[in-house]
């Protein structure tokens, strides 16, 4: 199988690491928000299975693999328990978070295209897909919590690392050379390009002759 | 059919009665919102069909019963319609609205679990799914709305009296004993801790370390 | 097929017609909110596609065409790009978008209704599911720059023509008289519904007894 673009076995812890973080994020931002325990767990849920459940919806993977693999139900459970106990301690490494949700998009958005594609999605529409796999949790979440979601409004190339390495993952699928080494290729490109542009700050435009100082609507 | 705990007609009738209880809670919050008689009719439909919709999705019962089952679909318009006209007199008898709704979330948490069963899910991802079915429709209601899911902000041991059922059904379902009486059993548990959490006001804590006095974040 | 109203050619280019206006409302709305390039190409997309994929998920039609039709996803990005380097102009000419606003509504409640019966759905399943194709994608554009959906707040009467047109193909469907012809009369009909709507400031009515002077909810 494409999707197993590593042995097995790794490609599993991947896909659990992935959702550990992205679940440590949802947990975080409910415990900001004053939840309670269950809607911590709820937040940790969403944040790192929404974008795969939407991704195995829009494919007909049914049942997704949220609801058909206990290990990606049981992972984030153990991210909110932590982030119950220990939130002080998991907020002050907010850098690590960042740096591991970066690694998190890089992985969510490289294995969605290929699961994409392999269920006969065509290669634009699989990059889509993967692209919407890595950021779909994140938007959840902030819909949950009332919030414009940040993928929108930060202007933070959250989506253009993504965007890479998905792009990266279709090329390469279209060449016929996708292997365990080009997709890690595409991971590290995506992880290394959400580093630059935390570290730089880089900034996507605004729409043309609009100043960012423009008010914006209230 | 596992999915009737009940003989057929007696399962229907109590669908239907899950279906108008919670469409009644949405209609009467779009008339608190100034909503007009389409609003109401939509936030009906969506608060009553939502949580099933998405169990039907996840499951792959396509189509959903939500545009299968034609009695479905008129009960929250039959609701919208009640309300629309006297609204006044709903409201008022806010007490017995929030028993039914304990009702409405006892029937649906425990035939959703059981449905999701019948579709090939495991236990452990059955009664994830039966939870989300009893408090999806709640949480759809709430987001159209613009508010953040009082699921996730009310502290109000909604979720928990869902919790056991679905557990119970689940365990149930494990031994092999589901049955009209042992599912009885499980809605009636719901049903009861629901109302004893609403009476008794329990309230699920808060991360470890966080007062409730806490200013929430702005 | 029933799907295909008019010849593939003319059908297809009426719906990217309807894509590329939903897509042009979804990007001026994200202008306005000051949204980066990519914040406009996402809030174009979802209120372009999002109707026809939430219809494409409830049917059963995997992978819906958003994902399967490249022109669908490339239409988006193409009125997204021209909002990005024109939007002063594209928003001086509101009323023009408003009136192609309504031929979308129009063109996409009928094609809705209409492939919703194809693949199955009761003709009552069939004409709300193709009102929900109409209106869909704009109700998520509101939720995601986290507003209440015009749809349930603003009174403009935009879900009633969509009402008519889609029950219009319902009754023609159930006297197996679609035809060309009579899908063209439901479109004329929605589209001409809307525009009075508009024209005419016709609103619908809030609950009885409630006047419109009632303070909202905060």
């Amino acid at each position: 199988m494409l999707h197993d673009l590593f042995p097995p076995g790794i490609q599993h812890a991947l896909d659990l690491a992935g959702i550990f973080v992205f679940a440590t994020s949802g947990a975080l931002l409910a415990v900001r928000k004053n939840f309670d325990v269950f809607g911590i767990a709820v937040l940790a849920l969403v944040t790192a299975l929404g974008g795969g459940l939407f991704r195995d919806l829009v494919i007909g993977a049914v049942p997704p693999a949220a609801f058909g693999e206990l290990s990606f139900f049981v992972t984030p459970l153990l991210a909110a328990a932590i982030v119950f106990f220990l939130h002080p301690e998991v907020a002050r490494i907010n850098r690590l978070i960042n740096v591991l949700d970066a690694a998190g998009l890089a992985l969510f958005c490289v294995s969605g295209t290929t699961k994409a594609y392999e269920y006969g999605l065509g290669l634009t529409a699989s990059a889509a897909l993967g692209v919407a796999t890595a950021v779909g949790g994140g938007v959840l979440r902030d819909v949950l919590v009332n919030e414009v979601p940040s993928l929108l409004r930060d202007r933070e190339m959250y989506a253009v690392p993504a965007l890479v390495g998905a792009a990266l993952v279709a090329v390469f699928l279209g060449m016929g050379v996708l292997t365990p080494l080009t997709s890690g290729i595409a991971v590290v490109t995506t992880f290394v390009l959400r580093l630059l542009a935390m570290r730089y700050h880089w900034r996507a435009p605004l729409a043309w002759n609009r100043r960012s100082s423009v008010a914006e609507e209230p």
